[in-house]
């Protein structure tokens, strides 16, 4: 049935990957893999349907979820991330695994939202069960690594703590709602939305002013010994001390030069705890990098642990590399027989030679023509059986 | 937010993959791709969601699809095969390329019916720009050889050829929609439902006879023979020495002892054209591999050009296979300082070493207990720097 223009196009955020796109992305995906069975993480894959009721138990809120209805009327998404699924499978049929449990992925995730690329591979994580900073360090080490090791150069991390803001949220005496604004305004880096908050706030002086600080306290260890002097709270020096701990293993791991300490980050997806942290590409506009703690998640799955785990978005960085033509064959064999032709290509792919067999039986100015075209380096009649040039 | 039981479920038809059942399902679909490469095919990606108006263009039909509808109402589809977008593919940011074009890809596809996996697996060809009996043959043997060099024994393929029945049908007399019911029952293999339609029909006896015998043509090159003395149709005659072609190329190829001719065979899938052949696996109720030649698609989407190809369910298969426990790491470092620990573990992963690092500063027995429990089959003291058994 003739297609409509419709029919001939992909929905919007889709695209299709050409020879050479699908070449760099399974490499690169290859090798982090491989950089991650170096440290002992083992690969897991989960479905591409989730029940609603497993990624997004809240069905009040908006999601970023590509939904439909199945035929029994449950609400089925396509997966936005894998750290859910994981915890799914690890609160179920991974239950009993001895801890701590080493999980990597390569997978592609869907988000409804207006964005370039709706679906994207993504390469990640999960460290479930230490609550260790040794942990943290380790993930952070690994993110940091993964860019390395496929060529990136010019990165940087941010890592920040989520109990520093709550600290400082309960020092200032802010409230629920307030609290949830100032959290997505800053999540978001818009800082006149924080001002504006602040400025039409009941907030004491001194808490507006940390407030409208707290988006830049970024750099190195040093901003960890400022922000505790604008509390005394125990939870304010818990989470200072555990993010100093991390940030100097990061030093141990050799990875601190490419991570820089940013209090005033938060993060979207609300199951992070304790550390946070995004990497940039020089050039995009996003975090090519997402991750931190989560030590809440797999008790709402029913399995206490605490867990740590980021996700590279491969599929966002091809542009990055520059594009390696994918050559099919390195031979075409033509001939006027086909027996003879099936014969010698067998013989050269037992050598391990790629080889396009010419389909039609033709003479050697027209194999010539078409090796030319397909940019196949050589040509080899199945009749004479010799090589030519 | 807890969740509920569903929460904690997986949607009918999907499930996760272990790490052993990941290592062996990209084992094999590395080790098949890499086949298909050795001929001089080239790995393509389409994207999961595609529009109804490209894999499924005629609307009323009963579709075995995920389908929702996207914000403006447009109706969109989870790819059920790989033959249909890629023909979209190749006929619009393809649309150039000198032919024949020779492309594979693996990737999970979704049906909404009511089988055990809903979500799998498949490997796959298309064979584009060639309507040689030679292109037919070639992907034949991908298919045969595909399933021998994944390590698989039992298994048997069919190969029918379309224009026969198409042939007889004329020959026959028998209209539009006597035709389609009788296609329908004889691609299901319903042979008492074949029975009735003839029987209650106005057919003359002989052809009564033939869309009885049809089913049961199934051999070596004997019965091409005997299908002949049915109909002097030319269409008929173009057909059979068409498939003798082919199957004597089978023999050049070395898989023609895997393959039966089998005339009764029709498929699913409405855009097969020429040859059609099924792989089956013993013990495994339905067809592990699907393909034949579909000459008319790519003029659905304004690029005629003749195409062949197969897809390997190899999502269908691992079942097949022995499961091999994944080890995750070959030794265990422990110790009672985290820089030590941190140093040890990079220089035995420098030597190329899978390393788990012990998280939680602990003595010698404790990382034997975890090892033991982990089956990492060594334990290495950071502190002492000596190996230990």
């Amino acid at each position: 049935m003739l297609r409509t223009n419709l029919g001939r196009r992909i929905p919007e955020g889709m695209r299709d990957l050409l020879p050479e796109e699908v070449a760099l992305q399974e490499r690169l995906e290859r090798d982090i893999l491989a950089f991650f069975k170096l440290w002992s993480y083992r690969s897991v894959l989960t479905p591409t349907l989730e029940y609603g009721a497993c990624v997004q138990p809240n069905i009040e809120e908006e999601g970023i979820f590509y939904k439909f209805f199945d035929s029994k009327g449950r609400f089925l998404a396509l997966r936005p991330e894998l750290t859910t699924p994981i915890a799914r499978l690890v609160c179920t049929r991974m239950r009993g695994e001895p801890l701590p449990l080493r999980l990597c992925y390569g997978a592609d995730v869907y988000r409804d939202i207006p964005v370039r690329h709706k679906e994207f591979r993504q390469v990640g994580v999960e460290l479930v069960g230490s609550a260790e900073e040794l942990a943290d360090a380790e993930v952070i080490t690994l993110a940091v690594e993964a860019l390395t090791l496929i060529g990136l150069e010019n990165y940087r991390f941010n890592l920040g703590h989520m109990g520093i803001f709550s600290a400082l949220m309960l020092e200032a005496g802010v409230d629920g709602e307030m609290r949830g604004k100032l959290e997505e305004a800053m999540a978001r880096k818009d800082l006149v939305g924080v001002e504006n908050l602040v400025a039409g706030s009941a907030l004491p002086k001194k808490m507006r002013e940390l407030c409208i600080q707290l988006p830049h306290f970024r750099g190195g260890e040093e901003i960890l010994d400022e922000v505790l002097h604008w509390s005394e709270r125990p939870e304010l020096r818990e989470a200072v001390e555990s993010l100093r701990k991390i940030y100097r293993l990061l030093d141990a791991f050799g990875v601190q030069g490419k991570v820089s300490l940013d209090l005033g980050m938060l993060r979207g997806f609300d199951y992070y705890t304790g550390t946070i942290f995004e990497g940039y590409v020089s050039g995009v506009g996003f975090p090519v990098v997402e991750g931190g703690r989560y030590d809440a998640l797999y008790a709402d799955f029913g399995v206490p642990q605490p867990a740590t785990g980021f996700a590279v978005h491969l599929g966002t960085l091809l542009e990055q590399f520059p594009p390696a033509a994918v050559a099919a064959a390195e031979i075409l064999v033509y001939g006027r027989n086909e027996e003879a032709l099936i014969e010698q290509c067998k013989n050269l792919r037992d050598q391990g030679k790629r080889v396009e067999m010419a389909l039609g039986l033709m003479d050697e100015k027209e194999a010539r023509r078409i090796a030319q075209l397909k940019k196949i380096p050589e040509v080899l009649s199945a009749a004479i059986c010799s090589w030519t040039e």
